[in-house]
């Protein structure tokens, strides 16, 4: 079992993105996350999906997503040089006393406090999974109140977009 | 038609989401963006999805997936104090001559440049959608290979996480 991520380019109808995510779920595969978003094409939407399987699933899984209506495009980013950022936003508990401690590890982070009231702060942080994994584990002592993660989402490294590539996979 | 940004809890059963986009699509709402990932709660994602339609309609939806199997909690953010962010990776055409004139830009919009080939940048930019879209629009000239957007998500402010909150909406 291994972590994927497909990035789907699709027309931007409705009723794709249901088609897509009951696909995963028919087939009993738990997407881990997924985002969509607007691309540099107006009406096409950018599809990640994250989902934990062994590798032959994965192609049954790409060959089958390929073949739904509104669907242009399957790449698997995980076997490509590409770039993995996701966003999360964190609220964690703090006093008057400890408040300092936590800028310290923001600023090591490179994250940004977006709220602050007097028992609370909510911290903005990019980065790949771990990194993200990592800086909440140092926020578990502090209390943390309420996680929200968009979900990985990739760019091939290099001059060549994905809607370029002769094929798919 | 207004745009609504619903915040909803979900166990992080196979289904859930399927279930979630197929309301949404069988009754004609097209999705603007949508996100989910991982909470403070194992076993519990959370999921952000922007439609745009009118104030009766976002009731109905809201109504409908308080139903749905797994749904924790229905949260609509945009008639809330909150914090929206989103995540989106821009890969922008360059050259000798003008990649300082973009690095300027790029730090004008604290945003961070990822990757760099003689002939592209790949430029990683958090913000609300007014200023990726400000920043998407100012990127345009210099040639826009490719983007992605996770789409929104928030937290409300304040010290209180959504899941305490003693009913939906």
């Amino acid at each position: 079992m291994k972590r994927h991520v497909l990035s789907i380019l699709v027309d931007n109808h409705a009723g794709v993105l249901s088609r897509i995510t009951g696909l995963f779920s028919r087939r009993g595969y738990n997407i881990d996350s997924l985002s969509v978003g607007g691309t540099e094409t107006e009406d096409i939407s950018r599809i990640t999906v994250v989902v934990i399987c062994d590798d032959d699933a994965i192609d049954q899984i790409i060959k089958q997503v390929e073949k739904l209506i509104d669907v242009r495009r399957v790449v698997d980013m995980s076997t490509r040089r590409a770039v993995f950022r996701e966003l999360s936003l964190i609220k964690v508990g703090c006093t008057d006393k400890n408040r300092g401690e936590i800028v310290s590890i923001v600023d090591i982070f490179r994250a940004n406090i977006i709220d602050v009231t007097a028992e609370s702060m909510t911290i903005e942080m990019t980065g790949n999974q771990q990194k993200i994994e990592s800086f909440i584990m140092l926020m578990e002592p502090f209390g943390i109140k309420e996680v929200v993660r968009t979900g990985l989402t990739a760019l091939c490294r290099g001059n060549n977009p994905i809607k370029n590539y002769s094929h798919n996979i």
